[in-house]
């Protein structure tokens, strides 16, 4: 086949902070050694089937605008081999060391479930080809659960058991195909998983059959010996009205319930983040803290808008942020960054693909640079411990884990000075951080 | 003491619904059974101290507008007592059973503990003798850890000890007060439990400190025999960025993880729960769900804006979703609907702050009709049933409980039939719930 | 044909509020005189096209769920012909007197723009026989300049002439056919006149062409004596980031500087409004105000969400206080209440469409009586003239008309007594607005 | 008077980027020559009495944490003297060129309109010869219209003319000292010039006052010579639910509506842009546009909550897009950038005010650095004259001023090939932003 990408050289190169060259990383120097670990180490990065090669720019208002030849052709086998071809030219030109994707991206389901399996192992055989040529490895699959009509009402969660086993039955399939591609992780999102009104819905069954459909999960995984993360990705809403995964404290609180901590973690996308109320790097924080980080979905928003606009990545400010929450938690192991991220529908033109991965991938490269600096320079750890440093004297200790209770309180702050509120020092810090990010070099 | 409010007759009759009586009730029928229990019993009005006598009407642009002789006033004890004697003039003149206070509501703060808690101790006595002589009884009563700057960086989650300790002190007065006073709850809202910045702040430990916390408080209760429920009030940001206790699956996280369940129920702010970005039918069914439904905050908000507007509800069509959510659940046992609402800024005649309850309690005694009338009539569980009826077959109860596999419900999936759609039925779902309100007599 | 909807009577009756009958109409009695009309002659409803017969329930994670064979099917114009019968098989048994349609709803686009004419022109041939057999009218029409990809930067504000010469065609042949048919109004709704970025707009030139464009429709609209109403449609975003037409103040202001005040007025969406960070009664009151108001599309919302939702309206609590502001206003004349709403994506039931009808009907019927009623009592009226009267004094009108100035106010100031502020009495109006609701029969 | 920030030396020096003295500016070098102008001159840097120096702290729900020992003092007048001693030994540390302030913030009201009008004029002579000593002078003044209860339902557009008379007084007193200071700006921020509920608004009449206020505003401006702009400040609620100043699109209708254009400019919140659903560089942009941009109030907010934060601004990335469109339209005539911004409530040491306004002002002059870079480069503007060429060609010129019609139009289209879409190039100009930000030095 001829290149579908002619005029990118391969592979983008890495040129530096002074390079004018738009086909170039300024910052994504895959090899360079950053807090101990290469930047390909610590970022993992992974280009998505879905919205760079299964999508051709429609929206709610409008049909296709980005040339995708093989949506839609009549020979969607043909199709769907060229779409890999192109999928995986574009992994090799960028440099990425993965990608991801959802089983219908790969292979369109056929006319009976026999069908839709043979397709799909076809072409999970023609990816394990391309990914031993090129040596692209596959960060996670995930199977979609959520196009389909028959998933209207969620697939876990549907009011049919039928619908339950049909989902159960995709799941069991591409697990097996991530495991058999060495794949790193397995997702779960669970977009239909919640509900359009209360007035049809019961709650309380609905999550009993999710955690259920989880527990098969990991058991199947158990089973079969893969040893990858099983991730799910919290949102708020979008498709649905509420969504169960909503945010990382209702994924904790879910995974609580059913005893699925240690079992499952999640993946953290930045635009839902926002979209639930919460900055990037709270949820990242509430994740490391609550033992369930995964991966992140680097996908990011614009604030004035309420939906799901799943944008690369631009600002550095924002993800400096998470990436110091992600490296004080101990960075990545199996997880990675993942770009599932669209397109603006407008761009249409042929290399437009490679300008926003480029541009994603360095303002992640700089924000790591900016966030390692921080953490080794240390300014902000030294500023936190000094805060809670009253919490490390005898009194504080015991408060803690001590025999002390209401009434020993009371009497302690009868007959102790009022304590002086200190400066939380939040504009110093936040000059400090400014700081830290404009001399990334 | 001449009477504060000398225009209102007392108490605020019934009239029922073709009445055109401003200052009397057309829904709040108090002796009136429905669904078992009279509405008074259901419902468990309280009137809260807090924006309605200690608040004159300032916001963050202005001076207060209303009259609350009191507030600054030289002579703050006597202002506290003249403060009292027309709280319980309006509890007796409107009617309802119950009251709620935070502790400075209702005892100025002194120059040191000792007086604090001499003052504190003296108010309680008071309330305690217009309790006797009235018949209104305290619903919850709660320590107000937020106001004074020594909380600005938050009560149990200080970075410093010592204020841990005066937190405690404050609520060790309080606790017992309460429990004096034949309260039937006692509520924790953690305004500054959170964060301004994640930079200054070390989440985990702040967690540990506010687990620890709410224990140290729970063995207070039991130590002294109180037997009303701990309840801790769901709010996402305001003062703070973040709050801990952001919404129902935060706080449930939180409980499980400090194995808290049993010991703490949540009181649930309608506005609160549209600040989060949830219905509030949402955050009392979830509530059910995890078992720590408590008690009702009835303030509402402004759709538009994004701020705890507290006004007085209003909306029928809002409440009686949540009373629905309520009734379903089992309704109130020692929790109620307390109206911690604000008057609007503009509401300076005397007799507004009638208007604004009577507005809220016949506008929830009519939710409650439509509620008890929804869960009556029964179609809405019908509908429900019916559309979960799958799971109820030997298919259905297996998955749950029986021994498959994915491996297993693959084979069924090849099987069986693909299972096809069934309609939601949201619209005609939605306009039986409005024939409902409609219909309520 | 068969009917496409064969279990449901012709025309839906009205059986007044104690039926319970789903398909009926508990409110809306199209002869019963409110406010001297009928309620048919005041609500004008219409059914749209769009999301009723053109959309199969697609949304931007799943495929469509609703049985709309036409949609996809090979022989495209008798498809169209076959959504023709169905649509207006749906408007009788309704019993709608108005419907509405975008061109490419009626007829698919053909190879050329000589196809297209030639399959527009045939439909609405058609169409005319249709409603000269039904009775049906034609509240407005519009042209579809958003979905197809040359409309992706727009149609009017397209970076290229040419765009705007297709947009300009494809409008001249739609308005021409709205005015054979006997259309009401033509409406211009802007979905992709706005911008992505304003790293790649100008925005003054966009609002240049913009403004061009819309005085060459009223210019034809002279030409081939149409009478009926431009109507512009305001939204704040989605699918644009900023869409030109935001809100009816951005409307007005654009109207104004384009001298284009009284040739255009706005139709304005219940859903759009509030996207737009107002009430629906606001954006009314603003039109009314600027002498703008046209029509109205009562797609309402949720509060929750961030797009447009574009639900049937179920709230009369919302919806009285918007009819309240239009029957002030004066009420329609050659605009309506058009239903552009979406069925739930999951209400796949062959008669769903006619609940979502019927109670978007009722809802606003109800409506209707409750906004004549507190109109025809006048409180709210008398309450506003009554607060503002100090302005029919001798000396509030000379502050508006008469020769003071800043000055001589200082001196007035000066010799007066400080005003005293006087009561909004917001809560009591609220209290009165739900009594009258309640009221209604 | 000893210094009030004596840890602070006089003045702030610039060092550089490489500084790390957290008291030194890294990017604010005022003599600095930039697109033709001093850094200076560019920016002309105001800080603001209101939130640095007349707020202690306090929010809605709790008290004051910052040391400014002047509010509430019992000898009013002195503690006026000693705030104003204080803040312009702020103003000539920090060296900023300008400040702003509201009436009140510099003399505490009097028993009476005399004793009010005599404290003023005091304290402007007062200000006058410290701006005298210090050479600091001043951006803008304006009349507190807002805090005083007599406002509680607006200035202009109060329902009391009486209250209307007071304002009018206010301002006359105002705009005078204003002018007898040398000031370069008048500012009317109508705060509570909207309404709480239209149940209770006559939205008309309101508008009608304010346009009046305006008018005898400007009358007296050009009556004794002030020659400085009249600001109005835009901001779409809070404390009311609506405020006619929403947006620049409402105040460019309204100005419009009243023939007030060229009379009256905008003072541009970055916040208040943020709560109305614009980014920042869209509102400077419509004002540009629309003839009216006048000036910056540089308080920026926080994209997860719905209030006025008015943070110190800290991001570059949104800065530098304001400031691009601010150069593109000609920069600061008599305006500037002023903070009116709040500390965090915690920042209680002494040299926070310090840190917040030296990160402020290095967030925007690395910005304007950065957008005069991308002003001089020119690659934006190339793309975007670029993109709209076919504008310049004889038949885009033709549209827009010929003897076209949609009918020439619509054969046109008949004859020439369907126009193929080009990419919008979003993401290959945000990287271009992105490495342009990056490369200040």
């Amino acid at each position: 086949m001829s290149e579908f990408f002619p005029t990118v050289a391969s592979p983008i190169p890495y040129e530096g902070p002074e390079s004018d060259n738009p086909l170039a990383f300024r910052w994504y120097d895959a090899d360079r050694v950053v807090a101990g670990k290469t930047m390909s180490d610590h970022l993992r990065f992974a280009v998505c089937y879905w919205h760079s090669f299964a999508w051709n720019g429609f929206d709610i208002f409008g049909a296709g605008t980005l040339d995708r030849p093989w949506v839609g052709a009549i020979d969607e086998m043909a199709a769907a081999e060229q779409k890999m071809e192109v999928a995986f030219e574009f992994f090799e030109k960028l440099g990425v060391p993965y990608f991801c994707f959802h089983d219908v991206d790969i292979a369109p389901p056929g006319s009976d479930v026999g069908e839709t399996v043979d397709r799909f192992r076809h072409m999970v055989d023609l990816a394990n080809g391309h990914m031993e040529r090129t040596g692209v490895e596959l960060l996670w699959g995930t199977a979609n659960l959520f196009s389909d009509r028959r998933y209207q009402a969620g697939a876990a969660t549907n009011p049919d058991p039928e619908v339950f086993a049909r989902a159960a039955a995709q799941v069991c399939e591409c697990l097996e195909a991530v495991h058999r591609l060495g794949g790193h992780n397995y997702v779960m999102w669970g977009g239909r998983e919640g509900y359009e009104t209360l007035l049809n819905t019961d709650l309380q069954r609905e999550q009993v059959q999710l955690a259920r459909f989880l527990s098969l999960v990991i058991e199947h995984k158990h089973a079969i010996g893969f040893d990858g993360m099983i991730l799910v990705e919290p949102k708020p809403f979008e498709p649905m009205k509420h969504q169960y995964d909503r945010d990382v404290a209702a994924v904790t609180a879910f995974l609580q319930r059913f005893d699925l901590l240690g079992e499952v973690h999640v993946n953290i996308e930045v635009n839902h983040a926002t979209l639930s109320g919460h900055d990037f790097q709270h949820e990242v924080a509430m994740a490391v803290e609550a033992g369930i980080f995964g991966s992140v979905d680097a996908n990011a928003g614009d604030d004035r808008l309420g939906w799901d606009v799943d944008r690369f990545p631009s600002s550095v400010e924002q993800m400096t942020l998470g990436m110091y929450e992600i490296l004080k938690g101990g960075g990545f192991t199996s997880g990675g960054c993942n770009f599932d991220s669209k397109l603006r529908r407008q761009s249409v033109a042929n290399d437009d693909l490679f300008h926003a991965h480029i541009g994603g991938m360095d303002t992640i490269a700089r924000s790591l640079l900016a966030a390692a600096a921080l953490l080794e320079e240390g300014e902000l750890a030294v500023a936190v411990q000094h805060r809670y440093a009253g919490w490390e004297t005898e009194f504080g200790r015991q408060i803690l884990t001590g025999d002390v209770t209401l009434n020993s309180l009371r009497e302690r702050a009868s007959s102790v000075l009022d304590p002086i509120p200190v400066s939380g020092r939040q504009e110093l810090l936040e000059n400090l951080v400014n700081r830290t990010i404009e001399r990334v070099r």
